[in-house]
């Protein structure tokens, strides 16, 4: 087996290319998948955008994202729903069968954890539907705690869990990203526990590397350059079932300061066999 | 009850002060205690200080900080204990009954938090019974998970609370900051548990803001300006029976680069006594 056969490259990581050359770095490299973000591939056109990855071979992933779930008022929240909708469907012209949410944090003002979570709850429910008969199923992603304010109220995978697990697994499951996780020891037994109810949409590796930038958004690191034990995550997400790609998603500003964003492809195909090699080792 | 009768004010918070400002502060203004941090101490001297907090009638709720307890290397390991058993001579000497740990990060390339996390229990064997023979409870302080690689592999109280419990109550607790804890919808049964338990040692307080700044070290914010339902964590700590003082500990560079840090500590009175207000109100 190649040591790319598993390798998915998200879009963000490499945000210097565009589509056409991200497809052209993708075939040079051997890479076989891409994550895509929905604002580049808007600007490219939807249509165009999934002719130029299906005529280049190249399997899509995950859509990013959709989400933004928890505003309290009645208007923000119809044109978050219509918004969610049209993910979806861009998402299923690009033929992936996921959509990552970022569920949203708190509104100005608002304290309320517990309540914002219900809200997405609320959404979701209008949503999975939709998406369901589509073909995409939405992948809730739990983001650090760090991030629980402003843009993210769903902390952990437990929580991830609990919210997805009232919907059917068809509709709603998770994306476990190590970068959100790591810290958490109750995540491996929350990795079983989206592995067994069929949850596991989607596995993304970034790494853990400080100091953290002002506004804590492009401080992922380079898969081992940082603190995780990313193959130790790749095992666990790998024995409870999951087979599928594996996507590296980096927001560093390091990275995406480079000129020659077909080289950072390169870099992070590297990292990402090495990871795999180890992950997949016979032990 | 005076809105100030439980109030502690972390040195920290108004680290512009001198150790006489800073008591002479707290006389004019009624604040009955102070939590310290060693390094002003020792510049001061530990005895000078420990009269002076004596001679303003201060009570000293907290020592900061102890820990550092995750090193591999032998004799680093070995200067850390000696560093923490003249952390616990210095509380005793200050009369305060807590000192709060920061239990330390990984080591440089150290990727093993289960590991890091048992050095903690090592050094807690150790320096418990020396503690308890000096008065001093050892309080463990899960610091935020955005701060698991570099300074403190505890994240959350309940891994706090499965080190606390390996040891008697009357050594080895917990300290509940909200910075830290606000975002973890298990934190409100691991309070009741520190409290059940006998390990509530120590409650602080500080608000989350955003964006956090380069580093995430300073961005603490004044109570109020903030996610976090200060009240709804008092409340929980009552409820878990907990009556000892309530610190407020602020890393916040603003409050640090005004001159008059009197005038700080006013702002920062007035703002406790109006959670005190909420958290005590009949409901």
């Amino acid at each position: 087996m190649s040591p790319l056969s598993r390798f998915s490259i998200n879009q963000m990581t490499v945000r210097q290319l565009s589509l056409p050359e991200l497809a052209n770095a993708c075939g040079h490299r051997g890479v076989p998948a891409v994550g895509l973000w929905r604002e580049p591939v808007r600007e490219y056109g939807v249509e165009a955008a999934a002719k130029l990855v299906r005529d280049a071979g190249l399997t899509v992933t995950t859509l990013c994202r959709g989400g933004f779930f928890t505003a309290v008022d009645p208007a923000e929240r119809r044109r978050a729903l219509d918004d969610n909708r049209t993910a979806i469907d861009e998402a299923a012209t690009l033929g992936t069968d996921t959509l990552v949410l970022v569920s949203g944090g708190l509104p100005a003002g608002d304290k309320d954890l517990p309540g914002a979570r219900e809200r997405i709850a609320d959404a979701l429910a209008e949503l999975g539907p939709y998406a369901q008969e589509r073909g995409v199923r939405l992948a809730i992603e739990p983001l650090h705690p760090m991030y629980a304010s402003d843009r993210c109220v769903v902390s952990t995978l437990g929580q991830a869990l609990d919210l997805a697990e009232r919907f059917p697994a068809e509709q709603v499951g998770v994306c476990v990203d190590t970068y959100h996780i790591w810290w958490d020891d109750h995540a491996p037994a929350q990795i079983a526990r989206a592995g067994a109810g069929g949850r596991l949409h989607t596995f993304q590796l970034a790494d853990w590397t400080t100091p953290l930038p002002e506004g804590v958004l492009t401080g992922r690191g380079q898969l081992g350059d940082g603190a995780i034990d990313l193959a130790y995550w790749w095992r666990l997400v790998d024995a409870a079932g999951y087979s599928g790609s594996v996507e590296v998603e980096l927001f560093n500003s390091g990275l995406w300061a480079r000129e020659d964003g077909a080289e950072v492809l390169r870099e992070t195909a590297e990292s990402f066999a090495a990871v795999a090699a180890e992950a997949t080792a016979a032990t």
